[in-house]
């Protein structure tokens, strides 16, 4: 009601238009100019709402750490699920840390490359003073550093948080938790500047990623992909020619998992419209939200029907890992689909895990998880899809873009995975892998009453 | 791109500024007016808080999958953990794509009505282009569509949520999906349409439903109750006039749900105020916020304190149950109780849940998790006490209302299943419940190392 | 503070309307000062953004009552899971009871005080009315009061769960609720008056605790403690000198239950900063985010680092505990320290519960999942800490309140704990204790299917 009185004849700001103005009155065209003013959003509140735009997309992907944690809990045996937990909180405390003494300003140089478009700044990241006075703020007309921090930190950590799952049951804590403050420190945010920090990719290849199918969940993808190879199998996984299963031990946990990452997704890809301060970028957050579900519903609908035709039966582990393969497969450009054509992108992310999963193990490649058809397979058909709905993308920038992370990614953490394999060796002894990490790592047992062994 | 236009010489605002005002300053009484006036929320701010507002509340929604998923988990034998776990993500899948496919133009016709107030429109959701200008937008005085879409979306799929869990342990997956589109695409919609989207009950029958006690809980109910009629009990429960409990398998799981669908609650009820551009609607939002916290407490206290007198015990799954069908009480009317009163409307609903839980055992309805009471019952109740605080409700509204809306469901409901169960059989084979569903229809055990068995 | 120039008399926005404007029209070096208050955030919308603020913050606090259950839940053994459980639900919806009834007016008196600066007013907590109006609004520069009570409800309800977890495994559940009762509707509050009510603590002393290190987390903590000496160890932790680890039944919940925590934190802290309505404001709650989140990496961290040292193992319990710790070190003063002091602080935190739980361990007393160390020991820690990075404080005022705060708890509830006792036993039978406290008391196993025994 608000809004009618101002647009009103006679309401106060129209009179201040209209009567109030003589002068004005001179040139009645100019009268709507300040009913228009009165209804846009000043500019302290535009930095206010994006703030709380960052701040509240910050704490649902940090939520995500969660997601994996759980997830991974679920889809390890038992006798492994005290060391995935570890890891999972050891590696979002790293990224915090790291992301703070090198990582942010190595993503984020500003001017201040070291070599232009491709190595960033070094240097702790600052926020604004307390209580920063308007006329002091970093970016008036963006948000505050704090919440940029706290947002973008959280993607760092996402990025650490897709390598664990695939090297479960088999790899040492403290190699993993070093790789992880290479990969949050230095590796992610080099490569993350070159679009998001306005380097190469994005300046010279045209590169779209709204939100990270390639810079966050391909990354991750292959620095998994890379230490499975170095790591090898789990012992007794590929015997004779045969796959053998080795069921996750808490459908519920991984469940949990799968939809605690579906929550803080809508942070993960709404936070990245970066703005909520005008109706356009309001109104396109939401469309992201809603893209974002559809998305991950076409996956989980389409790993669903796929796993009944082909087993007949529903594999839920798959029916997870689909929509969680929608969901990245959206990610690259939750914007621009529609409703439907969302959908169907999410849709095929699913199609890909099914049809990866089994793939891999024929390669023989132990992704305990399956986060390599979830995050970098899935992270590379989003990538590419969003040529479909993004006039602005081309074949060729997405294309490069992608191989030219991949090569970065698989060249530099196949060196730091081969460096710690040979100063410390990445994998447990064979005798504690059959023992379970828990109790040659950690000492604490997950679930000391229930398992039957 | 709004703020500099703001910041240049010449903008209207300067202009407002700067020679408007000559006139301004001969009568200076016009001066409190522009304060008023500068004091009031910018209509597109108000559009930007709406859309946060559905935002918000919508992805606390999307949480309440999760929360009946985990709920559900927990209650349901660890031999049917992973069936409950797959029809869960499933149904919040159907739920998103069926919204976008049918739902939302059933449910919201505007003035594009097939049948006037009582059959909407058939056609899918299209959301406003990206980066919408705001002359374009939908409707600049409420809020995106996006966002409207999304949020709506959610109550659709809670609707669905509300009926495995009371058909758990024996129903097949295939046929609880298939009606799980219908109800989610055709049931759902239709007769939400008759209250939220201005249809008949709203029109002609003053029913007041502010968030769903009838429209989303008693509807889920109906169907959930018509559905075990037809399915009948788990083999065993009833033998010889005696009920063999079959206790949950995961007590953490349960209450896990639990209070996730209380975080949840706070975006199902607080978004349905539809508004938090002004003081007024922010300060309602707040209000509702606070009731619905206590009235969950006061179901939580009320079954917790009826336990302990009636069976000496104080049962944990009648304390959830009761918190939720204070929850489900206080839906109906989240905003006019005083926090005095929703808390005894909350209490009222754990009381119900308490006395009736045994009451359908003598009636031989095996209702897995107390769908019903909770959901069904408590939601008759909270849809009838709107009448104790808000005035605008009379019985009569209410009543028929009620009484319209279980004809309805409990009719179509009926037939779907009653079709379902002639083509395709709703329940799973005698073996296939012993040995679980897990087994039968998903292939993954949800906890392959625990259970005794 | 930006609103209340906005009224003054003189003020840019007045001066638009009145006075300064015909002058103006001569000189257009006035523009700027014009401009300066279109860019300001009207007061309306500051009122609905610190509403907004107290919401999404109270909600996220609520959050942590799901963490506060999971952690004990994980942390005890499967026998006493449904007490566990049933203790966290009720001691929430207690603390919702009674924080209406009594709490709020008592902490919150206003010019009502009934002993000034020490005992507040008594009365029901009393929301604005459905759709206040701008003028009738509580306080239109501040926020709504049902996002104040909302919000302030959640830290009563945080200090009750903190006492659950000292005093599992061998508490009755009614004594329990009744010491609870007491906490939250008049220890809690009349403590928490003196500083954030304005009481002598604050007025008198000077004494800073933004988010409560001391009002919350030491409260909590001195009354586990006092209950823990008066409850005495669990049967068998203490035998011969020697101390018998009882594992927790369950890693992953306790894991998600820390996580829940964290996540939660971010409302504790960054809603306390009260305001979100201005630039400074904004940015000062994304501070606070950046800063808690790195103070609980710290403290993870730091427990990691040394359990490895100590023990050549990790203990996942000490990692998840040092988070914790590393949370309400920062928590009275969560806004002046740079990134780099915030982790310092979090890590100091996290190495006083590595030490500090063996301790509790030499000098008996049984805190079965660490919250003395974590909320007693931390808090101290971070409320003295509060001297090194906020020059308002004073080593004299932080220290006096701490000892006064810790006086008055310990006192009142060692009385408390005594009297309940003496009237009807804290301590359930031996034998109750050794089949659990689910068969006594509750009735309904956790986890009926898996346990061993």
């Amino acid at each position: 009601m608000k809004i009618k009185t101002l647009l009103q004849p006679g309401s106060a700001l129209l009179m201040l238009g209209a009567m109030a103005l003589p002068a004005l009155a001179q040139d009645t065209a100019a009268a709507p100019e300040v009913a228009v003013a009165a209804t846009e959003v000043p500019v302290h509140t535009v930095y206010i709402l994006n703030t709380l735009l960052f701040v509240v997309s910050g704490f649902l992907v940090m939520w995500m750490a969660a997601g994996f944690a759980m997830l991974e809990a679920g889809l390890v045996r038992s006798k492994n699920v005290s060391m995935q937990l570890t890891k999972n909180v050891a590696l979002f405390s790293i990224a915090a840390i790291m992301y703070y003494l090198i990582g942010y300003m190595l993503m984020y140089p500003g001017d201040a490359w070291t070599i232009p478009g491709v190595l960033g700044a070094f240097g702790v990241a600052t926020l604004e003073p307390v209580g920063v006075a308007p006329d002091a703020a970093d970016a008036l007309d963006y948000a505050s550093t704090g919440s940029d921090f706290f947002f973008q930190l959280m993607f760092c950590a996402t990025t650490a948080s897709i390598v664990s799952g695939t090297l479960a049951e088999r790899m040492k804590l403290w190699p993993f938790l070093i790789f992880t403050i290479i990969l949050t420190g230095i590796l992610y945010p080099i490569q993350a500047s070159w679009k998001w920090g306005g380097g190469f990719l994005d300046a010279d290849f045209g590169f779209l990623d709204f939100a990270g199918s390639t810079v966050v969940h391909s990354v991750g993808g292959w620095a998994a992909l890379t230490g499975a190879l170095i790591l090898g199998a789990r012992k007794g996984k590929y015997v004779d020619g045969q796959v053998h299963p080795m069921p996750g031990s808490n459908m519920p946990l991984a469940t949990l998992g799968t939809f605690i990452l579906w929550l803080g997704w809508f942070g993960f890809n709404g936070g990245s419209q970066l703005a909520m301060g005008s109706v356009g970028d309001a109104a396109d957050v939401s469309r992201i939200f809603a893209n974002t579900n559809t998305a991950a519903a076409g996956g989980a609908i389409a790993a669903l029907i796929l796993t009944q035709i082909l087993y007949k039966k529903v594999d839920i582990t798959m029916v997870l890992n689909g929509a969680l393969a929608g969901l990245v497969s959206i990610t690259a450009e939750p914007l621009t689909p529609s409703l439907g054509v969302a959908t169907i992108i999410g849709a095929i992310g699913g199609v890909i895990v099914v049809f990866a999963v089994p793939l891999l193990d024929k390669l023989k490649i132990d992704d305990v998880v399956g986060a390599i058809p979830v995050h970098l397979l899935a992270g590379i058909w989003g990538t590419f899809a969003v040529v479909f709905t993004n006039e602005d993308a081309t074949v060729y920038g997405q294309v490069a873009s992608i191989v030219i992370v991949a090569v970065f990614m698989i060249v530099t953490s196949g060196v730091v995975w081969l460096i710690l394999n040979g100063i410390m060796g990445l994998r447990v002894s064979e005798e504690e892998e059959m023992d379970g990490l828990d109790k040659g790592e950690i000492g604490v047992e997950a679930y000391p009453e229930f398992t039957k062994i």
